[in-house]
């Protein structure tokens, strides 16, 4: 179990709707392809969407040598990571009692640098393959030049919740025999059909991006 | 056009992919459903993503009078909103040339509260609008309590900018001719047919949801 502390504790629906469990916290974050990672200056905060990856109870981010915000994070100051998927539109008999079913994350931690080369180098695959499922070995091969221009940062995941609704709207009791539809508006985030660029008209789609079509 | 400032003036790509123009930062605010609403105390950021809704140029968010965090935030602290659409992956020959077709908008404000009931009531038919159009009249009406046991907080957005990515993958120019495929998958969020809950199986879908089946 992760660790509650009163900044993962919510005001409200404290005890339902919330999780310290690793095994709801960790899918949530690998279903995510992007995070919102926010740190503070002089109590000014600053929230930049990035991808990233989850390995074991570490979730690390990327980024260019020269990138203001992983220059000041990689300082270790105190950072909220937040993962957001929706899932559905509540629709509710009465404008209130819409909702929204979604799973969330909230981490609170700390950057470390990572400077070891195969560490890094390991973490691009795992981001490639995270992206593009089974990409990683048709594609030219990673340069070591590229490896080093890029910083790698690693967050403990330890101080971290999940938070969600899942299920039909509640409508108040007076409300439940009103002759007004109510149910729930899925809401699906999917990858289209591939299109190809000038440079790759005349080169078969790979096998691994074939399942799109 | 919006205030350029030291904060939203990035560190890379500062005179590409970015604008401070209304007519590019309002269309992403939008075409996006929730915003991640970043504050800090004491240095530690706090994250938390919530509907809202622009209009002209101010942007509100609501929750109970019971939220902590709306508590926090009415105080008129520093906050930071920010907003992404992710519209495709890019798939490059390598994966370092990899990247993402997105459109954001980060925003530097501070919360005022309304207390005015008018502007309060208005406030929910125009979220009510954007979640779910034209549903707002086929509802059961709001009731004055409900307004009331809602808080509804105001940011202007002046300090704000869109940054955003478009088009192919830009591969090096060695990596050219070789015979890897490259181009986009495109990621659409789509709406999927309502599902009626047990109130509702025998109320005929209403005519504003019906364009989804």
């Amino acid at each position: 179990m992760l660790e509650k502390t009163t900044r993962t504790t919510p005001s409200r629906y404290a005890n339902q709707r919330m999780s310290y469990d690793e095994a709801i916290v960790f899918p949530i974050l690998d279903n995510a392809l992007f995070c919102t990672v926010s740190y503070s200056i002089d109590n000014q905060p600053f929230s930049i969407p990035t991808a990233f990856v989850r390995k074991e109870n570490k979730l690390y981010i990327h980024g260019s040598v020269g990138s203001h915000f992983l220059r000041e994070i990689e300082k270790g100051i105190p950072v909220c990571i937040s993962v957001m998927l929706t899932d559905a539109l509540v629709v509710a008999k009465s404008a209130f009692n819409h909702s929204v079913n979604y799973r969330s994350v909230v981490i609170f931690s700390n950057a470390q640098r990572i400077d070891d080369y195969e560490t890094k180098a390991s973490f691009f695959k795992e981001l490639t393959e995270k992206i593009v499922p089974n990409s990683w070995e048709y594609l030219r091969p990673m340069k070591s030049k590229e490896v080093n221009k890029t910083m790698l940062l690693v967050f403990d995941i330890v101080e971290a919740s999940a938070k969600f609704r899942s299920g039909m709207p509640i409508d108040d009791d007076e409300d439940q025999n009103l002759p007004i539809w109510s149910g729930l508006i899925p809401i699906s985030s999917r990858r289209l059909i591939p299109i190809a660029d000038d440079l790759s008209v005349n080169i078969p789609l790979p096998k691994h991006l074939s399942h799109e079509l």
